[in-house]
């Protein structure tokens, strides 16, 4: 027997819907790509999406065609989002920091029709226009003015779209499993691969981060995401915000400490959301300009752990609160927050940061669970690793076009390709990604928990640890040490640092000083690559003297290329909403 | 385009399972039917939830089968409803308060083939066991000693069917819109119609409700629903606490202040939700005993408008913050809450308690509208009247058996029977139900307005304000006055009490005093059968003299009978979800 409610399909345009209708003249201000600070309101950026849509729809655009967007955090952003999704296209974010080559791949699988671009990527989208045969029209998010200097072929102008066409546009009225937005993941191993949501995906998402123990925003809040609408929709707060009724606070293009810093005081911001970076780049403009925060009340920090730092920083010194959290593109992306339960908010400070540095609990809609190589339940006791498993309505089913296949396990959760702990009070932690950490000896090792304790010591610039072949052990580790600038040092130094921090047997059988230690396009540290490097490299715990001898004279040829020169570079890179980097490692 | 993110239906029993998994020691204290404070946790609860689903599958009950519940808010309540809804039978609670007639009318229009009930009603069930044709079965809500004195025929123990059950019962696996849980309004109109709540439903409302501009509760929180589980499930709150992981703190039958006052304290309960006129109670309970709120944060009031002393008093003697929050039966129930928005937020204490004050705003997913008798929309001025009319995957679209046919407006909302205005910061009030509203000369007057405002005279006990014909103006008020006990009064002196606090033209024609103004069986005033009464009554303002004299003859005459000795009629009277009726009436 089915229930007699009412069918109303949970299509994102209903959020916007619902903002123009009960939080119609409440403030969107952007930092523009221009430059000057430009204020809307969700009522005026509904009818703009309106436009938008039927701009689209004049230029040819069909429910599920792709449109892409290579932008910034700003109010028109968002309007092209909704007028994309509104009619049943698919929105579909580009991540700027990509190599041209991978763009371009992206692209070409996604088979974007139109993009939508601010004037930053002109550059590269000119200089690769030829390779993105599917691509119709660029639209320029500028205006009239902004034109002028826009030499790329098919380029529309944002604002005379808006202009010709007319507000009236139906939005929904289609299936709430209509694909509504793509995002790729960075594709550590293979070709990057699409997550493609659903307007119902999104929805639940939005629902979901409402509740007070995940985001928990309302109609006071004032809202700056700094993580990029390209990164699994800004954690969801483009659809969060507006869903509430907050003021919402776009950054554009500048995610340095200074400008970051000027918005939360000038608009009023109470929260906010970045990856660690960010906030250590605030933290530490603050400090030399004796900057203050008057409204800001909480941050959530996710894409990578959270230095305990950074933490202490805003705790102590700016009281503001720190939510760590854990997702990934694949998840919409909220996976976990740290929430105190009632009796870690029962722990004193101290204790309770044991928590906060954690990447927390499940909120409902969420399933995780820790498995063995075989499969089989793992304790959740703090202490036994397992892989991270995630089941859930805004967790990914297959990707775009069945890239990798099948990729849910007979229970149909997804293998985030994490390793975890999960203690007793529910609260998991990231310890590696799976093909990094090091089995020795059928136990497991946490590459990144070495690493962390590894680069605290004064003269490592970037640590990195990998796991190299044991004939008795399987694996062991060995630390890469990329040391300060003129510094010197020792394995002996090292190892010593590490004693009583670690468990004996963690300790790295060899420390090897590297001139570089290289970092992907997403600002992780690359280690297929020093794996790659590192072939041949044989244990000096198991290796005759001469192999140790050759071990030591490959180890300074590792020398990383820089991370190619794309527009748009920012300070934030490391933003990927992906777990397991940790920029603490990168100063 | 479909998305590709995963099938995970919302079914509720994957609440409770969350709770299990993520919260499983977190405690449900009840006040116990036989007396004692017993404690359980979500975890024990999902393991006896899991058995009774197994009792109920050996006692033939098949999906969509309706099992009813007569009983109060406990946890093994709670353990009733998973055991029903996760095997995909229908929960249909039962109002106790209603009349045994009506009763029987709901149970046999369900066709409910179980009834768990708690002790106290066990008289009810035993005296008109006959007129309950497809009930097969009644489980008692008891252990084996509690057993020792029911004598009802085809009664089962709760304690017995759980030791005897296995806990190994797999739930969901359904679609989504399967009924879940039956709820019949209190039909002030024609026979009581059920409301067929889904899965998905009660679990979107769950998700919007977790948003701190609804009910807000997290992890943290110590929840005590005083509305009922038979109202439109407890407000949500049987949902949501285990969805959060929230304690829960149930109340059992006793709802007077003194023993909500007990556990309030007691149990370090933060949330709480019920009707004003519990609150009424608590507060005149803890001023006589100069009580003191030291854990309670929160509470949320529905199901009649909030008294401004209400308010005041949590306010400013005890420091509690009141939300007043609007719904019915037919919209799960949240509709509507008085949460500030940024604007009102700025205000002062003082300006901002006008807003309180209102039904307040909905949230995502709840859409309203406001429209004239031709159904054209109403401007959001907070002074044009309009009927209230609501859309939402959690508002009804047909009655159970489809009683009273097309519900639906032609752009499916429903019409709540409610006339509201909308102010221009979105907040809703609600000034009349849309057959009590007075229309006069075209324009709309709110009996309830000005029956809220002649309560306030010193001498007035409970007051009503009815529609009389006019064949100028259609219809004009007309002011009942029951007047407390030794207490005489002259129209003039009520008339002169309205003077200046409403319109001229809404001054009532004639005050009547009465011996006695009706309630329903949920507490509201009847005005169906003060108006039955009063038929024959003719406006001193219009009729000739001698029909003057018989209307006020035929005044005293109106001696309502006391509602029925209903067993476990209890002073919350008035609880109901609905709304329209105004508790402070009736002191």
């Amino acid at each position: 027997m089915l229930g007699l409610m009412q069918d109303w399909p949970l299509t994102v345009d209903r959020i916007l819907d619902h903002a123009k209708a009960w939080h119609g003249d409440r403030e969107v201000v952007t930092r523009s790509v221009e430059g000057p600070i430009v204020r809307t309101t969700y009522a005026a950026i509904h009818e703009r999406a309106k436009r938008l849509s039927n701009a689209l729809l004049n230029l040819g655009i069909k429910p599920g065609d792709r449109v892409a967007t290579l932008a910034w955090n700003t109010g028109r952003h968002i309007e092209a989002w909704y007028g994309i999704m509104g009619i049943g296209a698919v929105c579909h974010t580009l991540n700027p920091r990509l190599f041209a080559d991978q763009l371009c791949y992206i692209i070409n699988h996604a088979e974007d029709q139109i993009i939508f671009t601010d004037l930053t990527f002109l550059p590269v989208l000119k200089e690769n226009r030829a390779k993105m045969p599917t691509v119709k029209k660029f639209v320029v998010m500028t205006d009239k003015a902004g034109m002028a200097g826009v030499d790329l072929p098919d380029a529309l102008c944002f604002e005379t779209l808006i202009e010709e066409s007319s507000p009236d546009c139906a939005w929904g009225g289609f299936d709430e499993n209509t694909a509504a937005g793509l995002c790729y993941t960075s594709g550590t191993t293979g070709n990057p691969k699409g997550v493609l949501y659903s307007h119902r995906s999104n929805f639940l998402h939005t629902l979901v981060t409402m509740g007070v123990d995940v985001m928990g925003i309302n109609a006071r809040d004032v809202v700056l995401p700094v993580v990029p609408m390209f990164h699994a929709n800004a954690w969801g707060l483009s659809f969060s915000a507006p869903a509430v009724g907050a003021k919402l606070v776009m950054p554009g293009p500048k995610l340095d400490g200074a400008s970051v810093h000027e918005l939360l005081e000038t608009e009023g911001v109470t929260f906010s959301a970045a990856v660690p970076t960010v906030w250590q780049m605030l933290l530490t403009h603050l400090r030399e300009t004796k900057g203050r925060l008057s409204t800001l009340k909480r941050v959530v920090i996710g894409g990578s752990a959270v230095p305990e730092a950074i933490v202490r920083g805003f705790r102590d010194e700016y009281g503001v609160a720190v939510t760590h959290a854990w997702g990934m593109t694949e998840t919409s992306p909220l996976g976990t927050l740290a929430n105190p339960t009632a009796k870690i908010a029962a722990m004193d400070e101290e204790e309770q940061l044991r928590f906060t540095l954690k990447q927390g609990r499940p909120p409902v809609g969420i399933d995780l669970k820790l498995t063995n190589d075989a499969g089989e339940p793992q304790p959740h006791d703090g202490v036994t690793f397992g892989k991270l498993k995630v089941k859930g309505p805004f967790v990914v089913g297959e990707y775009f076009k069945g890239e990798g296949g099948q990729i849910l396990d007979e229970e149909g959760y997804f293998d985030t390709g994490d390793v975890a702990t999960i203690d007793e009070h529910g609260f998991m932690q990231i310890t590696d990604r799976a093909k990094d950490v090091i089995k020795s000896g059928g136990e497991w090792i946490s590459s990144i928990e070495i690493e962390n304790i590894a680069v605290g010591h004064p003269k490592a610039e970037l640590c990195a640890v990998i796991g190299a072949a044991h004939p008795k052990w399987d694996e062991r580790p060995v630390l890469l040490v990329k040391l300060k600038a003129g510094e010197s040092a020792t394995k002996e130094e090292f190892l010593a640092f590490l004693e009583g921090k670690i468990a004996k047997w963690w300790t790295p059988d060899d420390v090897v000083f590297v001139e570089d230690i290289p970092l992907g396009a997403t600002g992780k540290i690359d280690k297929k690559l020093i794996r790659q490097r590192m072939e041949g490299y044989v244990l000096p715990t198991t290796a005759p003297a001469p192999a140790r001898a050759m071990a030591a004279a490959r180890a300074p040829r590792l020398i990383a290329p820089e991370p190619g020169d794309f527009p748009g570079k920012g300070p934030q890179a490391g933003s990927d909403a992906a777990p397991g980097a940790f920029p603490a490692r990168r100063r």
